[in-house]
C-alpha cells in the first residue's frame, strides 16, 4: 500500500467502527473505483467481514465499475455472498467486455446461473463471446460501438451520439456501417466536431481502415495499436461486417501480459496469466518443473564429456577449477545476444532477412569482447590465482573460443526459431548456456590436450 | 517488409522509374505516415536517391507527419540535404513533441541553425522543454492541449474547441484553467457531448485530478496511465499550474522501452535506447563486457573454492562430471524465482512487505521441485550413466538443496535490491547463477567429503 492508501485504509477503518455509514459512503464515491478495489483487496487480507459492508455501500454503478477491477478471488466471494437480485444489478451494469472477462473466470455453474437471468439476445451474444479462443481479438473487443451512416450531415451524427453514446465504450472513433453492418469507414469525433454541420460523413470519414478479425492473435492487434498510434480498432468478420472494437485500454494490458509472457519463457518458465501471490505453490512448482527437468537431463550430455577426457582432467586435477568460469561467461554472452535478438525479433526490428547481418555482426562484436575477457583472465589467473602458464593459455583461449561460439549460437538460435514458427523467447538463456555448456567442455579439454600435452 | 509493403514497394520503383511523378504522389498520398516512413527507410538502403525524391513528393503536412516517424540517421540526412526553407516549413509543421523529439536527436550546431529561425516566444519555450531531464514526464508532454474555463456552458465550451482544437494533440480532455493558470479541473469531450448546452462546466468537471509533475520518471507516469486507464495526463509544476499533458500513444513506447530495459539488465547488458540493427559493433561490445569482466572475475571465487577441495576431486575425478548440471540447474533454479519477483515488483503485484511471504512461498516451492529433480536425477545417474550409488546420492542430495538455496536466493535478492532503491532487474540470472554456483560447489564437496569417507 502506498501513503494515500494508507490513509484512506485508516480512515475507512474509523467510520467502520464508529459504524459512519453515511460518511462513509460519501468517502467511497469520492474515491477511484481502482482504489476502492484496491482498498477491498486489503481489507480482504486483514478485515475479511468489512470488504463486503464496503462492496454494499457502493451505488450500482460504482459498485460495478470496483467490481470490473476486482481479483477473481474477490469476484467469486461476491457472487457467493450477495442477494441474487443485487448482483444481477451489478452484472447488468458491467461493460460488456468486462462481463464477458467475469464470466470467463466464473465457474461453469456460477455463469449458468447469472446467463439464466439474461435476456435472451444478450445470452446469445454472450455465449458467442465466450466461445473465441482466449488471447484473440474477439476475446478482447467490446459491442458498445457508436455506429453511423454515411448519408448523415455532421450536425446528425453528433445528434446521434448524442443520443446514443452514453453507454459506448469509446465515443471518440465512430464507425460507418451500411444497411447489412459492413464496414465502410471511420470518422473521429474530432473530425466530427471540428467539420461544418452540413458536411455529409461519406465526404469526411477515412475509408482506408486498418482492422482485424476475431481470430487474430492479441500480440498482432497490439502491434498494430504500437504501430499506427490507435485509439481504436474495428473487429471485423470475413464478410468485412462489424462485429465489435478493441479499446487501447485493454492493449495496454496485452502489452504487459505479452512482455511477461516473454521475461517467463526466457527464464524456462511455463507461462501462466495467474498473479505470482494468488498462486498456490503446486501451480508454480509445475511452472518450473518441466524445463528444469528437460534441462538437467540433458545436462546428461556434459557428464559424457568430461567422463571422456578423465585421463586429462586426472592428470592435471586443477583444469576443474576453470570449468564454472568457463560455463557462466559463456552462458552470459550467449544470452546477451540471444536477449537483444529476441527482443528485437518482438519489437519488430529484427526481421527474419537480418540473420546474416545478425551473424556477422555478432562475429565481430564477439572477437572484441573474447579478446578483451581472454586478457583480463590471462593476468587474474597469472597474478591472483598464480596459476602456470600453460594453464593460464589453455583457459584464456577456450573463453575467446567460446565466447564467440556463444555469441554465435546466441544469434542465430531465436531467429531459427522464429523461422520455424517457433516462439524465439524459448531460444534463451537457460537451453543456450546448456548448448554452449557442452561446446565450451569440448573446447578446453581439446585445447587442454594439445597445450599440455597430454593424449 | 511485409507484403503489403513489398507491393507499396514495387509500385513506387516502377513509378520513380517511369518518372510518372504525379501518379506516384496520388499514391503516396494515399499512404499512412508511419508506412511512407518504413517505404522511405527501405528504400535508403537499396535506393538511397530515391528516398529523397520520395520525400519531396510529399505535401508539407504529411511530410511533416512522415518525417516525425523517421530514425535519427535519415532525419539527419534530410536536414542535410533539404533547402533552409523547405526543411524550416516541416519544422513548423511537426507537433511539438515531435519537435522536441527531433530537436533532441540532432547534434547541436544542427539544433542551433534551426532555433536560430524560430519565433522568440517558441524558441525560450523549446529551450525550456529541452531542459527536461530524459526519461522525465516533462520530457513526454506536449503544450498542445485544449483549456477552458469554469464559467463557460457546455455550448460555449464545444465552441472554444471547434474553434482552437486544430492543432491539438487530443481534444478528448480539456483542462479546466483559471486566471493564473492554475489545474481547477478536468472534462472529457464525451461529458460535454452527452450533457445539456447550457450547463457550466463547473458543475461538470471532475476536480479530483490525477496528474504528475515535469520530473517525475517516466516509469511512474505510465504506472499510473496504467492503473487509472488514462487516454492523457496534465502535468503540473509546484504551484499546481497546468505546464502541458502526455498522451496514451507517448506512453506505449514509454512501457516498451521500460520493458527492453529491464530484459537488457537481466541479461547483464547496460541499456540502451539504440536499436540492436542500427548499433555499431563497439557500442554493442561495451554494453556487453562490462558485466562479462565482472562476473568473470568473481569467478575467481568458484575457482578457489575448487582448488580448496582438490583433494577430494583428485580422490574421485569423476565428481567433476557432475560439475555442471548442478551448477546450470542451480543457476536455472535462481532465475526462475527470480524473473517472477522481478517481473511481480515491476507490474505492481509484489509489494516489499510480502518479502516474507515470498521467501516461505519459495521455501516450500523448492522443496518440491528440489525433490523431484533429485529423484529423477538420481534414476538418471545409476541408469544412464551407471554411476555408484554413493555418487548418485552425492550429486542428488546436492542438487536438491542447491535448488532450495537458489530458490531462496533468487526470492530475496530483487526485494533486498528495491528496499534498497537499486533496479531489482540487475539481481537477475547473470548475478544470481554467479553466487548460487559459489554455494553449490561449497555444499558439493562438502557432502561428497562426509559421503564417500574422504578427508
Amino acid at each position: 500500500m502506498n501513503e494515500e492508501m494508507q490513509v484512506l485504509f485508516d480512515n475507512v477503518l474509523i467510520l467502520l467502527e464508529e459504524k459512519k455509514y453515511i460518511k462513509l459512503r460519501e468517502l467511497l464515491m469520492e474515491t477511484k473505483a481502482v482504489d476502492l478495489a484496491e482498498l477491498m483487496e486489503e481489507m480482504e487480507d486483514k478485515h475479511p467481514n468489512n470488504s463486503m459492508i464496503i462492496f454494499r455501500l457502493l451505488p450500482k454503478d460504482l459498485a460495478a465499475d470496483v467490481f470490473s477491477y476486482l481479483s477473481p478471488n474477490q469476484k467469486r466471494n461476491i457472487v457467493d455472498t450477495l442477494h441474487e437480485n443485487h448482483l444481477r444489478n451489478i452484472v447488468e451494469e458491467l461493460n460488456f467486455d468486462d462481463k464477458i472477462d467475469f464470466l470467463e473466470e466464473m465457474p461453469a455453474n456460477v455463469v449458468k446461473r447469472i446467463l439464466r437471468k439474461v435476456h435472451d439476445d444478450e445470452r446469445k451474444l454472450i455465449n458467442q463471446f465466450l466461445n473465441y479462443p482466449e488471447f484473440s481479438a474477439g476475446s478482447l473487443m467490446t459491442i458498445e460501438y457508436v455506429d453511423l451512416k454515411k448519408e448523415m450531415t455532421v450536425a446528425e451524427a453528433l445528434q446521434h451520439i448524442r443520443n446514443n453514446g452514453f453507454d459506448k465504450e469509446t465515443i471518440y472513433t465512430c464507425y460507418v456501417l451500411n444497411e447489412t453492418r459492413k464496414l465502410e469507414g471511420i470518422i473521429s469525433l474530432r473530425k466530427l466536431i471540428l467539420a461544418e454541420d452540413q458536411l455529409y460523413i461519406e465526404e469526411l470519414m477515412d475509408t482506408d481502415v486498418i482492422s482485424t478479425t476475431t481470430f487474430d492473435d492479441q500480440e498482432e492487434v497490439a502491434d498494430l495499436f504500437k504501430k499506427y498510434d490507435l485509439m481504436s480498432l474495428p473487429v471485423v468478420d470475413q464478410e468485412d461486417r462489424l462485429v465489435g472494437i478493441i479499446t487501447i485500454d485493454d492493449i495496454v494490458d496485452v502489452i504487459e501480459q505479452e512482455n511477461t509472457e516473454d521475461f517467463e519463457k526466457m527464464a524456462a518458465l511455463l507461462p501462466s496469466e495467474e498473479e505470482y501471490m494468488n498462486s498456490g505453490i503446486f501451480l508454480l512448482a509445475r511452472r518450473r518443473i518441466v524445463w528444469l527437468l528437460v534441462l538437467m537431463i540433458s545436462a546428461t550430455f556434459t557428464e559424457n564429456i568430461i567422463g571422456r577426457f578423465e585421463d586429462i582432467l586426472s592428470a592435471v586435477v586443477i583444469l576443474a577449477a576453470a570449468i564454472p568460469m568457463l560455463m557462466d561467461t559463456a552462458g552470459n554472452a550467449g544470452n546477451q545476444t540471444s536477449t537483444l535478438i529476441i527482443r528485437g525479433i518482438a519489437l519488430g526490428e529484427i526481421s527474419l532477412d537480418d540473420y546474416l547481418k545478425v551473424l556477422w555482426k555478432e562475429f565481430r562484436i564477439s572477437i572484441i569482447v573474447g579478446i578483451m575477457l581472454a586478457t583480463v583472465n590471462f593476468f587474474r589467473m597469472m597474478i591472483i590465482s598464480s596459476a602456470s602458464l600453460s594453464i593460464s593459455i589453455t583457459v584464456s583461449l577456450t573463453l575467446a573460443l567460446t565466447v564467440v561460439m556463444a555469441k554465435l549460437f546466441g544469434g542465430m538460435l531465436p531467429i531459427i526459431a522464429k523461422k520455424m514458427k517457433m516462439d524465439p523467447a524459448i531460444m534463451a538463456g537457460p537451453l543456450i548456456t546448456t548448448i554452449v555448456d557442452a561446446m565450451a567442455l569440448v573446447v578446453y579439454f581439446n585445447i587442454a590436450g594439445l597445450i599440455l600435452g597430454i593424449y
